[in-house]
């Protein structure tokens, strides 16, 4: 009875929308069947190169449903919404800091990941150049100089360097992504299936 | 109280899985709210020569994902699933043959795209040639000589190009796609969000 459940693994990229509003919601649905959640930002910008995809925003009519769809999502969820002026975001310096903070507090790297969603998608807020992302990072009282030191550490970045090449060869081609006992599921849609999978136990 | 209200556009693709899945649900989530629906097959090909985009099956990683969630959304919905060995379907007979029966009986040609899409989808079977389309037919108590020369008619032809031009004119990108009173959905994922639209008027 007493069995540790595997953790959901969530792979995101902060440049995503449906990666934000993925993110408003994979914790409670992991907390209903008494799982966890490992957040693991990612650059998809480097799969992408990989796969030959392109952003969704950068495709013709693709791009302008895709403003008008998250928009609408997010109203759907209620929760806020603002879609940046400057996009896409470069993920690079935010998804450090969250692995920079995480060698130190993971619950903390956690708050930093919500934080950092909430103030890009949420408020619209540019997130691209590590003195933003200090910024968000001292709201949660993190030191500012110690972030932006950190996220230089030849180790974080390898950090995230690994962890995109491991979504990769995990076959993590999108993002949101989730692992839910290496049952691969994509998009922030699939969120009311990966509940069924986990009530069910899989069909 | 009579005012009859639009019914939902629902934009397809014979060779596409999701909206094979779409298929099989979107009649009853219009029904629930006294819609009906039209049926537009179109080309999805002409469309991504357009818009740069590539079937998703022809994508590395993407493509094995596919073929995994597909199936798996099959077994969620409890339909009949099978991966035909000939992918992917080049849809252009199969659709003809839906505009040109539409021309003479409405119902029969929903019934037929119903029929085309289990044959193709959920047995796997190939319907790439006017014959295999006419032998879904004839299981309908369609004239099989009568389809084989209604396809061939320039007005037939010309109907599948303009639905297809129509469609993008709307901003249809992709399929399965559905216009409720002129608000975009894409995707099969978006049946129940569609759903609370419908019935709550949007939001």
């Amino acid at each position: 009875m007493a069995t540790q459940k595997a953790p959901i693994e969530f792979y995101f990229d902060f440049a995503s929308p449906y990666g934000y509003l993925a993110s408003l919601r994979i914790d409670e649905v992991a907390a209903r069947h008494d799982r966890t959640v490992v957040w693991r930002p990612i650059l998809l910008g480097v799969i992408f190169k990989l796969t030959g995809m392109k952003a969704n925003v950068h495709q013709p009519l693709r791009g302008e449903y895709l403003r008008h769809d998250t928009a609408r999502c997010a109203r759907d969820l209620g929760v806020p919404f603002t879609f940046p002026a400057a996009m896409p975001l470069n993920p690079v310096a935010a998804s450090r800091a969250v692995y920079w903070l995480e060698i130190h507090d993971a619950r903390q790297a956690r708050a930093l990941a919500v934080a950092i969603y909430h103030a890009h998608w949420g408020e619209g807020r540019d997130l691209e150049s590590p003195s933003a992302v200090a910024d968000v990072a001292a709201t949660l009282g993190i030191d500012s100089a110690a972030l932006l030191e950190g996220i230089q550490q030849p180790d974080v970045k390898d950090r995230l360097r690994r962890e995109t090449e491991t979504a990769i060869a995990r076959g993590v081609f999108g993002a949101p992504f989730f692992l839910v006992d290496d049952e691969p599921f994509w998009g922030a849609d699939r969120l009311d299936q990966i509940d069924r999978w986990l009530a069910t136990g899989g069909w």
